[in-house]
C-alpha cells in the first residue's frame, strides 16, 4: 500500500512582490506526471494549501484544476487538512458533498473522527486528519484544559484513538511543530515563546503521520513521523533544501519506508556572492539565469542602479544585499553603517555617471555641502 | 413534476451596520420546513447566493449548513447559479466533484452546456444554468461579437438550445434583468444606461424560466418566465412587497402552474411616520415592535435625541427622517434647508435640556453670538 505525502503548498504565495503561481503551477504538474506514471492509492496534504485564509481567485482555479485532474479524472483519493495559513470554513464548504467523489476535506473536529479508510492490497488503512487549531479552539471543543499546543494535541488524539479499529492501519494527517524540528525562514510562527511546540510522543501508535507546517523535509523522533516539506522553496535560506514529496509504503506490519520524490520549480531560489563585475561575468554563461535571485554585492565602493546592470544578465534578481559597503551594525542605533564616508560615495557616484572623476574645486564645494548638511542633521 | 424556485439570498448582507444573518437564517429554516412537508423534486436558486465576492465565514457557515441539511439529509437536488454578487470562481470550487451528491453549482461556460437532469413522473427535465457573466466575457467565450446583455443571452442561449433533447422537459436558470420588469432599490445595476436589459423573447423555448437579480417577485412576458424575488427584504422601499418563493408545477405539457410561497423574516423593514409623541405611544403596544424600522418624524421643532427615545419602543430603529423640519429642498445646492431658524431651534433644544424657557438675557446672548457666527461664514 503506497501513498503520496505532501504539504505546505501555499497556493497564490507572493515572493517580493513576484507572484510564485507560475512555478506551484508547473511543480503541481510534476506532480500529477509523477502519479500518472507511479500509481499510489491516496494522496494526503497536511495543510496550508494556500497561503491566505482568503486566497486569490487565481489560486483557487489553479487548485481547482489539480482537483479536477487527479480526483476526477485519475479517480485518486485526496485526503486533505487544513494548514494555520488556511481558512478552514472556506475550504471546508460542502465537504461533505465532495466525499463521494474522493476528494475529503477534513475541515472541523466532527469529521476528525470519521477516518477516510481506503481499502487496499494490506486491507483497510484509516486516515485520520486533525484540522489546525489553535489551544483555545480545543478547549472550546473538549471543554477541557489545554494550555498550549501540546495539550491541545494530546486531547484530540485521545478522542481519534477511540476510534482506532484493530483491523485498520492508523495513518493521521497534522499540521503543528514538532518538538526539536527544523523551522525555515518562510513558516509563519503558530504561536509565540514556545508554546506551539508538540511532543513526537504523542504520535508513536500511529502507523505513519503525515506532518505539516514545517518547510525542511525531516523525521522527527521515528522513522514514521514525517514532514514532507514544502511543494517548493518560500524563502532564500532554503537555497539548499531538497523540496518534494514522500512516498510512503505501508505493509502488514504497518510503516515500511518513506522516500522523498524530488519536485523542481523553474525558477530556483538561491543567493549569490560577489563583486557586481564578476556576477555579470558569471550571469553571461549561467544556465540557471532566470532563477530568483538574492545577490550579495561584495563591493567595497558605491554603484550606480546596480539592480538594473544585474538584471540584464540576472532579469529575476528580486532582492539586493550589499555587505561589501557595511562595517558591521551599530547595535545600539540597530542601524548598518557605511564604511565609507558620503564624500568617498558621492565620487564614486560622479565618477560613474559622468565618467571623469571630481576636479578639485568640484570637491571642494561637494565637501562643504555635506558638512553644512551633517551640522544641520547633528543641530 | 414539482420543483422550488428562489433566488437573492444575499448571505452575509448588512442593513443599515446591522447583520441579517440571524434573520436570513431563520427564513432558511422556513424554507428547509416547507420541504419537509411539501416534497419537491428540485431546488433551485437563481444566484447572489452572497452578498459579495468574498462573504464573511459565517454566511459560508450558513450556507453549509443549508447544503448539509437538504443535500445531504433531505437528499433533494440542488441546482445553483452565481449573481453578479457571487465570486463565480469561489462559489465553483471543486462544483464537479459535488454533483453526484446533488449538489449542482454551474459556475462556467462548459458546465452550462451539460444540463442538470431529473427524472420524475413525467419523465426527464434538464435544468440548464446560465452563470451571471458580462458581455465581456460572452464575447471572449464565443468569440463573437456582444456590445450588451441582451446579445450575449441570444449567444448562450443558442448554445444551449443546441443540447435540447426531443424526450426532456427543459428548465433554465438565469440571472439577469428582463426588459420592462419591475426594479427594487436593493439591487445593484449589471451595468449603466440600460445595456443590462435583456428581451423576455429569447426565453420562450423554454418550459419554465427562473430568474434572479430583480428583488420583486413578477412574470415578464409569459406566466412560465419568472423572478421568485429575494428570500427577504434588503430596503424600506420593499417594505409592502410579498417575500418568498416560487412553487413551479410542470406536467406533460410543460408549465402547468407557478404558486408564490410566503417566507417571512422575524424581523420586517418598514417605514414609520408621525410625530415622536405618537410613534412612541403607538410603539408601546405595537405587537411586531422588533422590526427594522425606519421612522418619519413630523415633528417641526428641534428634538433631543429622538434615536434614543425612540429605541425605548422600537428597539431596532435603524434610520431616522425629518421631513416636517424641512421645506422642500433647495434645488441649486442640493442641499435641504430648515424650516427653522437657529435661534428657535437652540430655543427648543435648551426647554427640552433645561426644562425651562430660555430668559430675555438669554436669549438675547444666544442671538447675538449666532449673528456673530453667521456674520463670519458669509464673510
Amino acid at each position: 500500500m503506497k501513498f503520496l505525502h505532501t504539504s505546505d503548498w501555499h497556493l497564490g504565495r507572493q515572493f517580493h512582490n513576484v507572484s510564485l503561481l507560475d512555478d506551484q503551477q508547473a511543480v503541481l504538474e510534476q506532480l500529477i506526471s509523477y502519479l500518472e506514471n507511479n500509481p499510489v492509492d491516496a494522496l494526503v496534504i497536511a495543510g496550508d494549501i494556500y497561503d491566505r485564509s482568503v486566497p486569490p481567485t487565481s489560486a483557487i482555479e489553479l487548485m481547482n484544476h489539480f482537483v479536477e485532474k487527479v480526483c476526477g479524472e485519475m479517480k485518486l483519493p485526496v485526503i486533505i487538512i487544513p494548514g494555520n495559513h488556511d481558512g478552514a470554513q472556506r475550504l471546508g464548504f460542502a465537504a461533505s458533498q465532495m466525499k463521494s467523489s474522493g476528494l475529503h476535506i477534513i475541515a472541523n473536529f466532527d469529521d476528525m473522527l470519521t477516518p477516510v479508510v481506503i481499502n487496499s492490497d494490506i486491507g483497510e488503512v484509516a486516515f485520520y486528519g486533525m484540522p489546525y487549531n489553535d489551544p483555545e479552539l480545543v478547549r472550546h471543543y473538549t471543554k477541557q484544559p489545554a494550555k498550549d499546543h501540546d495539550q491541545a494535541h494530546q486531547l484530540l488524539l485521545e478522542k481519534i484513538r477511540e476510534q482506532f479499529k484493530p483491523q485498520q492501519k492508523n495513518v493521521l494527517l497534522s499540521h503543528c511543530f514538532v518538538d526539536g524540528a527544523i523551522e525555515s525562514e518562510s513558516e509563519r510562527p503558530l504561536s509565540i515563546g514556545g508554546s506551539d511546540r508538540v511532543s513526537h510522543e504523542h504520535f508513536v501508535e500511529f502507523d505513519y503521520v503525515a506532518l505539516g507546517h514545517l518547510h525542511q523535509p525531516q523525521k522527527k523522533g521515528e522513522e514514521y513521523i514525517r514532514y514532507s516539506g514544502s511543494l517548493m522553496k518560500y524563502s532564500f535560506s532554503e537555497q539548499h533544501q531538497a523540496k518534494g514529496m514522500t512516498l510512503v509504503e505501508l505493509d502488514q506490519n504497518g510503516f515500511q519506508s518513506a522516500t522523498h520524490i524530488p519536485l523542481t520549480a523553474p525558477h530556483q531560489m538561491r543567493i549569490i556572492e560577489g563583486e557586481l563585475a564578476t556576477l555579470i561575468e558569471q550571469g553571461k554563461t549561467d544556465p540557471n539565469s532566470h532563477d530568483y535571485i538574492l545577490a550579495r554585492l561584495m563591493d567595497k565602493h558605491a554603484i550606480l542602479d546596480p539592480m538594473e546592470k544585474l538584471r540584464k544578465v540576472y532579469p529575476n534578481v528580486l532582492h539586493l544585499e550589499k555587505p561589501g559597503m557595511l562595517i558591521g551594525v551599530d547595535q545600539q542605533m540597530g542601524k548598518a553603517r557605511l564604511a565609507r564616508g558620503e564624500l568617498d560615495m558621492f565620487k564614486d557616484f560622479f565618477l560613474e555617471a559622468k565618467q571623469e572623476p571630481l576636479n578639485s574645486q568640484q570637491e571642494q564645494a561637494v565637501s562643504e555641502i555635506i558638512s553644512k548638511l551633517t551640522r544641520q542633521q547633528e543641530a
